[in-house]
């Protein structure tokens, strides 16, 4: 018996969701969930393509209460660029929860993988950053433009600065970042200064050696590291997290095996496991005591962050789409 | 950039492909190019929904020399035929290798699944039956009716015993394969009599129990057990797998994991590593030595047989299904 199945395109799903205080919202109930304790979220499933300098991450999560469960499967393929293709693409299947019937297929290129990963940038800003007049952005990217854009909607800061590896890249991303908040913003040649001057950083590099060492924090400093996502990477240093004074994860299991968690360990450091962004949502653990701390929250991007998007973007669908009857 | 992708229904699927020899030759070759070594295969990716008794399994293999990669998304929701619905579903992506872009999303429904699963039971009786008069069935479901006509590809047999819980079934069955391959088809109301007649025996059922004991081995069987495909299930005794002179694995780690070889090893016996089917194609692992021989091939289905299964189907689509820009 044949049932329905709506294909979107990333053109149809730009019309439908952005990134703004409503997209926080889903991506938080999404967070707090988590917190509850009956979620379902197995262990990525990671392929390595070597031959082709690609991997494959493919997350799912249940989460009681919403009526779908999404699947995401996020190709990088690294070589792309030479071709003229981006090196992240991808889809986000949706199925029903209590038949397991699909429901939807997003074929999204990694839209709404970019959009509910800066969403979670948004919530730790909203519920572990101090109050914000200058911004550090570390990186030059999609997800620098898009976490200072989430960071603004938690905490609309006056100044932004931007280092990135590439001068004129930096620029031009600071340009960009003015242009959608209004914020005055430049790009800046050292790490070091930029994260004295603000007061919430955001990482967003591949890279994998730690760009933010220990002697670099201040009072007063939260920052998402948001960049590390696979065991090879790492963008803070081992001291560093354990010179915080709150250091919060947004999966535990994650952050140890592919997040700044795992550097850290395996130098012996952060032995205690530390709390989760759903559970400061949920408020039972503790955020952010006072504004002279220093807080660091750890974002690998979990299942949940997809299913929460993905029936979010369901609701909303209207007519839009191509049905198709299978 | 927008790229093609092609969406196809189960309808449209069941027109271009088939449970024929062609189809068994594409499995096989995938079973051979996994025995290569430079398959990358990760492990399951499971994911329980014991509140709506549901389950979600997603496999994908990466074969060098295919030009696609396959993920699989299988839910299985076992309450679904109180709601006149099919337990099975799901669907099966096809990927660039080379790019990760995806190519065409496979609507099936589990079609492609059920055909790929038989074809492994038509490979494995092709490269370790003998001679077959007498085919014996166990269980009743879609792929009884299907690994009935893949063996008979292999050894088409004269005659079929089908054996089932529910005679009214097993009735049905066995009039339903005899249609498909003209043999002799009948129902009987126990186990041992009908392995003790075959020469082939395909278990097929859900079991948590065995239902093949050792006793019930005699010379010249070969028995494919292709039913347990999770921790829980078993339908093959330790003490008969042991008994064997030959037992074989569509993938070791695997069946250690879900498939017959974990009951055996959890009662101490098969301590050693078995061959895989892919080993035995490929020529660097011993098969059959001769008529007289007992063998078992314990399937829990492989990433590979569906990406060798994707790429054959999108090699062969022509104009069909519909073509969406993304």
């Amino acid at each position: 018996m044949p049932h329905e199945i709506r294909i979107l395109t990333e053109a149809q799903l730009r019309e439908i969701v952005t990134l703004d205080g409503e997209m926080l919202d889903v991506i938080e109930a999404g967070f707090e969930a988590l917190a509850g304790g009956d979620v379902v979220m197995p262990p990525v499933l990671s392929m390595a393509i070597a031959e082709h300098h690609g991997e494959v991450d493919v997350k799912t999560a249940y989460v009681p209460g919403f009526d779908g469960f999404a699947l995401k499967v996020s190709p990088g393929f690294f070589d792309n660029p030479k071709l003229g293709l981006p090196s992240l693409n991808g889809l986000m299947i949706l199925f029903s929860a209590t038949t397991g019937l699909v429901r939807a297929v997003f074929l999204d290129n990694g839209y709404l993988t970019d959009i509910r990963t800066a969403a979670a940038g948004g919530i730790a800003a909203r519920h572990l950053a101090p109050k914000v007049d200058t911004m550090g952005v570390i990186g030059t990217g999609v997800q620098a433009r898009l976490q200072a854009r989430a960071a603004f909607l938690a905490r609309p800061y006056r100044r932004c600065l931007v280092w990135g590896r590439d001068p004129q890249r930096a620029a031009q991303c600071a340009a960009d970042i003015a242009e959608a908040t209004g914020a005055q913003c430049e790009a800046v040649s050292e790490i070091a200064p930029l994260v004295a001057q603000s007061q919430l950083v955001v990482t967003t590099t591949p890279a994998t050696a730690p760009l933010i060492t220990a002697e670099m924090l201040h009072p007063g400093l939260h920052i998402t590291a948001m960049g590390s996502d696979q065991s090879g990477k790492t963008e803070i240093a081992p001291q560093a997290l354990g010179a915080a004074d709150l250091y919060v994860c947004d999966r535990v299991s994650q952050c140890a095996l592919m997040g700044e968690l795992r550097g850290a360990r395996a130098v012996g450091l952060m032995p205690d496991t530390p709390p989760e962004l759903g559970e400061i949502i949920a408020g039972t653990a503790e955020g952010r005591q006072g504004g002279n701390q220093i807080t660091i929250c750890d974002l690998t991007g979990t299942g949940v962050q997809d299913t929460a998007i993905a029936t979010h973007v369901a609701a909303r669908l209207g007519t839009a789409g191509t049905v198709i009857s299978a």
